[in-house]
């Protein structure tokens, strides 16, 4: 790509990582832009205007030009590569897991993770305590969801890995954060070896 | 396409329409097959085996695969034609609008119209209760969101209709069975407008 490539995000954020992860599978080279969520850096009037009406990080921005939704600066930065299969049906199928993970997956683990990790149970509010077994439930559905489909394949779409795979990744590795036991699900467990695996995997903490 | 495309459905979801309008759009034929889901017709073991072990609808079958996630199986039948752009950014852009949608869209625009419509205020629990004025806020936070983004263009991406306008029109143009007003969002209704005046547009209830 000809354009420069900034990353505008929050790097302890799952969403954010599978941005860096695919550029850095891929060998792209991204510049970062670090913004503090916890104190409001991606509300102000100059984000809103500028960045991203939405409010919030990851956006990865190409010359002067923004895309929001991790997912979809994935997609960016993956077109014609390795990481989006060729064929139609496969490339849906590819998408068919992103959308899963951003409707059934992350708004419950990580969802967890953030509540428990970076709010703290007594801040929640009433709201979100009663949500905490439902989205505890859908959690652990999302997690045997995925380990059955692993039960007779080593990635998710196709004989190699995909964005489906780095998107997945991001959150279902660290699910432990949420309080979710990753030691249920062996077949999860060994796809997180495999990703890891990869020529220039990056870990999240970079 | 030369494979028989059959959509598993329940028509009354804005999700399976969707579906049905890309098809409708591009005058791709597909077949239909009606679940109940408020029968539970979307958990019985052969569907969870045979179409989707997730449980949902709509789910489109190509020849002997399938595809669940509405966006992903509209990506499908869209492929190479004139509603996904070919730019890679407007393609990712497209891809943003979209997984916006799942995520901050559908979960409360939709998800109100079901409550009220199909479920009921008095059989709704006390997590659910609670979420109203949150879903409320945020369903409006969208439809405002792109109320703004319609105020320099006439679709969401480039300058012709694409999946993005598609998938969002879908929940938007019924927002007023989960009480929303969509008089508040007059640019909105005006692309409800251009949306329906487009060639081989079908209605929901069809």
């Amino acid at each position: 790509m000809t354009e420069t490539l900034v990353l505008h995000e929050y790097s302890a954020s799952g969403n954010c990582y599978k941005v860096r992860l695919t550029a850095a599978l891929l060998g792209i080279p991204i510049e970062r832009r670090e913004y503090d969520i916890m104190k409001g850096e991606t509300r102000t009037p100059e984000f809103l205007e500028q960045v991203n009406a939405n409010g919030r990080i990851p956006v990865l921005q190409a010359g002067n030009r923004f895309i929001p939704e991790s997912n979809a600066a994935c997609h960016y930065l993956a077109d014609g590569s390795r990481l989006i299969p060729a064929d139609p049906f496969d490339h849906a199928d590819m998408l068919r897991w992103m959308f899963w993970e951003q409707y059934n997956h992350e708004p419950n683990i990580a969802t967890l993770r953030f509540w428990r990790g970076l709010v703290g149970h007594e801040n929640l509010s009433e709201a979100q305590k009663l949500q905490l077994p439902l989205k505890r439930e859908a959690g652990n559905a999302a997690l045997k969801l995925m380990d059955e489909h692993l039960g007779s394949r080593d990635w998710f779409v196709g004989a190699a890995i995909t964005l489906a795979d780095v998107c997945l990744f991001a959150y279902t590795h660290v699910a432990d954060g949420g309080g979710f036991e990753l030691q249920e699900y062996p077949r999860i467990e060994a796809w997180i070896a495999r990703v890891k695996s990869e020529p220039h995997f990056i870990p999240m903490n970079t």
